[in-house]
């Protein structure tokens, strides 16, 4: 058993609170599946939300600096920020419209990110990044060079202040809809792999490596 | 050809710029593949960002309120939005770690969201949106009544300050990596549907209906 949060008033789930999950097993088992998160960052009132990939490090999250290049232009001292990772499980058919709903973990994380200066903690993150996403590629790969490694920004949010929501299982229904003539259910959702495409300038000899090979994000 | 919007300084894309795009045909398309948006908004500075679904009517996006209810507790006139859609397209494997990157198309909208008052574009944006994730299953479903249109909110955002980035095809690496001997190409992802599931409270003759078997966002 995790240790487990009292949410705040920010991040306390007010729309179907029986989803909630304040818990960190909960949490980072949906930070780990996933890899693709939506920032959150506000200029001058205006909300932005850019996608980019992300890795976990303990009770870090770290995205880099591609992405989040218009917040870094502004920031010095950290920037408040949102990352939010939703996984998409499925439709869920119900009887009436109303209680049509989907199946999804969802992640909020509320912070300040701030820019990672110290170059072990950097690379430390971008290895990472590459593992979280796809495990045994920084190996295979030409290492990042001092230039390279100077083009990165990373950034790193504390996983502080956080709620999970949770949605699974059959649709509910109000209990006379269940006499309503229609198929009801649930369209189960997943992002899978293809084959592998190989680069059209591959060296002879260069196969497809076993993590590239059936790809899945499921534990 | 649509027409072509020139960015303003909010959403002209400012990394990869030879990514962009800004004309309707390719939003549109985006946006009509995936269902699934992240939207951002700010309370007193703090950046929150939620994922929920969304329907679009032309050039307005619709999205209802269950997910947005932090929102729309504090809005009357409207309140500052960013909407993005991200379709995740695949991995790319690069030589070099630094030029690993993914295929994806998404779209920003920046505006302002307000709620919809008027009962018949209501019920439109509902169909709407329902339409845009499962076409023909509002007909076989029990409609809304009073007491549940209600207890929606639904936000109209005008499609109208907005970009999209898109990335596809091989890995581009540095031209001394192409000697570097490792596998490089793209790994493809995409959102896939499995069988259907049967709601165990099923009437006797009910069959899964056409548009929930062989799901697919494809065009």
């Amino acid at each position: 058993m995790s240790e487990s949060f009292a949410p705040t008033p920010r991040t306390r789930v007010v729309r179907e609170p029986e989803r909630a999950a304040y818990d960190r097993d909960t949490v980072y088992q949906i930070l780990d599946e996933g890899f693709l998160c939506h920032v959150g960052f506000a200029v001058e009132g205006q909300p932005f939300v850019i996608p980019t990939s992300y890795g976990r490090v303990e009770s870090n999250l770290y995205i880099h600096g591609s992405a989040a290049s218009r917040m870094l232009r502004q920031m010095k001292d950290g920037v408040a920020v949102c990352v939010t990772v939703t996984l998409l499980d499925g439709l869920v058919l119900a009887r009436s419209i109303f209680n049509h709903s989907m199946n999804y973990r969802s992640v909020v994380i509320l912070g300040k990110a701030t820019l990672v200066d110290d170059p072990k903690e950097k690379i430390e993150a971008l290895y990472a990044l590459s593992q979280h996403i796809l495990p045994g590629r920084w190996d295979d790969s030409r290492q990042p060079n001092e230039r390279e490694l100077k083009a990165t920004s990373v950034l790193r949010l504390p996983i502080e202040e956080f709620s999970a929501k949770v949605r699974v299982g059959p649709p509910v229904d109000d209990e006379p809809d269940y006499a309503f003539p229609t198929w009801a259910g649930v369209v189960p959702l997943e992002m899978v792999a293809g084959d592998p495409i190989d680069d059209a300038r591959l060296l002879p000899g260069q196969e497809v490596p076993a993590y590239a090979r059936g790809y899945t994000r499921k534990p």
